[in-house]
């Protein structure tokens, strides 16, 4: 295959040139005529083997992280788990695929973009499609009724991917739920001052977490005159809202779902208010609002919520507002979205389109799932949960724009010491040497060279970040010493061999 | 749905009570047609909707971590990537799936194992089967001709699991390789020192690194009088030797594959054979072999990479041994394998079979690859690659087993500091507390309960082993202090509201 692979290579080799002649020589046919018979000659000699459509790509929607963006990915992450871990977060992990049932059903609309594996024979499964649902079953599975964790892991979307503003088909999901039978909004509120924390810490810009309620949402709906069984799907309508524009969400209503104009209109007054504390205030003198026990309820979990805010430190960063519905059905109370504001705005002066702008800036969502566990509970058990999920994959985006722009070097590997000579026959000892380092937990390198050259080894250094040259020759092997060289300042001192570890262990741990 | 799952759950729960009394009781008719007719109502209640077959498991081959397995693994992972950072190398990630088509021609007869995609429309698509490939596609598609990268992510494999011994079918790879050209043995004796270091710093009990050569192996076999097209099928039946015995690998060349009995006999000499550089001395006396072209290249590779192991100071931990022959085709030169040689010993003393306990004792394998990623290069250019694959899953589970002889709790989460209060209406005070910690990096958590009990609030310190609690009521407010408790001590202290922040990272990082 190999050798196929490379004749498949010549022949693509020479259509490259043959069609660069065309446009230098157009005239010269007697040139191209040569070419073509070394064409058809190659040809031939591929015999059987067609010349394979071979791809050398990773899959629609996907990509390779290289060691540069793994360092930022890193980065992101340490930032993110301290979080957690500041909050007492434990983490767990779940297979990458589950069984098809314990994803049918929870995503709506969206279970069509759920990856399916081949019937091999044996299980039907698919890859998870987010991290909340697995959750769920881990905890049903295990007759879990309190945690708070962590999950850090891919999941899997069949989307129409647009990876220049970090959505991908594969991406990072970084979530944090808390499961338990508490008093009221008192996790909700840890949920928010966690997203604020993160995004503040990553100092990715300006943004603000949207907070609003199912409750309140579905007793808005009933007040305004929806008709129940109307309820999710106008509140999907709602979701889009982030999206599109109010008109267009109203005839979605009007014309695909039925619902009366007037209806409609009432739903869109109440949606384009946004506010705090005084939102709710406004909305409790509401008497019509008053009335409705789901809307009366989520009044008062989003004024508790907001108190909570403020004694969290975070009331500046939230907008209690109406217009946030989150797509997913299995929410039952409290939902947030963060968006960065900055990039929004930026991106709506700059003219683009607003499904091109607005929706790419949310980098965090989640809610309260008080049914969820209960689906999946043989006896319907339910485990009241809420958490987040933080949009990871956008937030890399933007950190790797933001370090492209800096033009700082980037360091991808942690190398301390690189041990070097710049005599012949010095490989044994250069190894010797390394193994002496790293026996002492220095992270060191060496050439892989027999005999490098001295300036290469010093360039190593310098193109990689490494701090420090160990470097030997023959009379520092007589002396019983190495000299140690300065990187940066390219100062030289030279040290007894037992005496390297700690001379070195000093410089690393100042430098 | 949840409804009808609850109903189903009655149903499960009154059969098994039917089948219990069914044994019990099977004399009482009576009483069984009473427990049917209450079944048969049930059911009727459930309407069309059948009980579903809901199951609530991972799927075959697959587990989830939990806190406790995560912190161990955590602990794992922390240790060899240190490692891999010490020998300078960069890290890169990869999609979960590759264009099927990239896995093609790669396995040889494990192919079978490759899990693919549902065909949904668009590219064709199939799980990672290992790092390997995945890295040499990524060199090829970004023209890259040096590298020293490691790589930890799960691949899968449709293979029959055997998990209370660490294989699964979705498992972690810990992948370090070094791609270049480079002289003679060089990197190849590092990856060696690498596992050595690893297997050493987990301490998990003895280990040897078998080492042989794939050079060696085809020149034994030439001299041996294989046919050439015989090569590779018969060493993949010499790989088996390390599950099963030679009589029936013998067997497996002499009927299954049509080799001649003498020649296999001369092969079962060689391959009993195993040392250390006497053994390269002793095969350089043997003149059949050294007018072998492959096989003396081989054994010069072999001498060269003996001697800088003893540099590295592996020396003691390898073995030089003709029977180790690794299955995938794609490797050219040096070839590796560690093996646990305690656990090994033990099982085989205890008088399980060879095919249950030897192959399971590998943990680490790999080789050289000059030939893969030239497989991906359209004009076939070749990047030389050696690199070792650390089996992870199987440390997992003696590293937890060694958790679980020890008895000592692990902890799962780092906090510090557990903000209480024995008096009511403290929660809103608790919150302001819990900011001023968070803000000022403290790991620090809360109840979520309005008015806890202290006595339970000192009991979730103690159970999971925070450190400290702060404590507040009326007076301490009104005083403008905390009071900080340590959770083993019991010991008391007050300290100013302002001074908290200092004495609780004083004590922290003393703790």
């Amino acid at each position: 295959m190999a050798a196929n692979l490379r004749l498949f290579g010549s022949v693509v080799h020479l259509c490259k040139r043959h069609a660069g002649m065309l446009q230098r020589y157009s005239s010269n046919t007697s040139q191209i005529s040569e070419e073509v018979q070394k064409l058809l000659s190659l040809k031939e000699q591929l015999g059987d083997a067609k010349p394979q459509k071979f791809q050398l790509k990773t899959p629609k929607g996907t990509r390779d992280y290289n060691p540069r963006q793994m360092a930022i990915r890193e980065g992101v992450f340490k930032t993110i788990i301290n979080c957690f871990k500041r909050h007492g977060a434990e983490t767990i992990d779940t297979p990458v695929f589950e069984l098809k049932e314990t994803l049918t059903g929870k995503y709506g609309e969206d279970a069509k973009l759920i990856y399916d594996l081949a019937d091999q024979g044996g299980e039907i499964l698919s890859l998870r499609y987010d991290l909340t649902v697995p959750f769920a079953r881990y905890l049903a599975m295990n007759k879990i009724s309190t945690i708070k964790r962590y999950h850090i892991a891919k999941v899997y979307r069949r989307d129409n991917p647009a990876m220049t503003r970090g959505r991908y088909r594969e991406f990072y999901q970084c979530d944090f739920d808390i499961a338990g039978q508490y008093d009221l909004m008192i996790p909700d509120a840890e949920c928010v001052k966690i997203v604020a924390e993160i995004l503040s810490e990553l100092n990715v810009g300006d943004f603000i977490i949207k907070l609003n309620n199912r409750l309140l949402l579905d007793g808005m709906f009933a007040v305004c005159g929806v008709p129940e069984d109307k309820f999710r799907t106008i509140c999907s309508a709602v979701d889009k809202l982030d999206k599109t524009f109010w008109e267009d969400v109203r005839s979605e209503m009007v014309d695909e779902k039925g619902l009366a104009p007037e209806v409609a209109d009432r739903i869109g007054e109440y949606v384009r208010l946004n506010g705090q504390l005084e939102l709710v205030e406004q909305l409790m003198q509401d008497e019509q609002m008053m009335k409705n026990k789901m809307a009366r309820q989520g009044l008062e979990e989003m004024k508790l919520l907001l108190t909570y805010c403020q004694l969290f430190g975070v009331l500046n960063k939230v907008s209690f507002d109406l217009s946030l519905a989150r797509g997913l059905d299995y929410y039952t109370g409290v939902i947030y979205e963060a968006i960065l504001t900055s990039t929004a705005e930026k991106a709506q002066t700059d003219g683009a389109d607003k499904n091109e702008s607005v929706g790419v800036g949310s980098v965090a969502g989640g809610g309260r799932y008080d049914g969820l566990v209960g689906m999946f509970d043989p006896k319907g058990k339910k485990v009241p949960c809420v958490g987040v999920s933080i949009g990871i994959e956008r937030l890399f985006s933007i950190m790797e724009a933001k370090a492209e722009a800096a033009e700082g070097k980037v360091r991808t590997t942690e190398t301390q010491v690189y041990v070097a000579s710049g005599q012949k026959n010095m490989l044994e000892e250069r190894m010797k040497l390394c193994n002496l380092l790293w026996e002492g937990g220095i992270k060191t390198e060496l050439s892989y060279k027999k005999n490098p050259k001295l300036l290469n080894q010093f360039q190593y250094a310098e193109e990689h970040g490494i701090p420090f040259l160990a470097i030997i020759g023959e009379q520092e092997l007589k002396d019983g010493v190495v000299k140690v060289r300065n990187t940066s300042t390219r100062e030289e001192e030279t040290f007894p061999r037992e005496k390297l570890l700690d001379e070195i262990r000093t410089r690393v741990s100042s430098s």
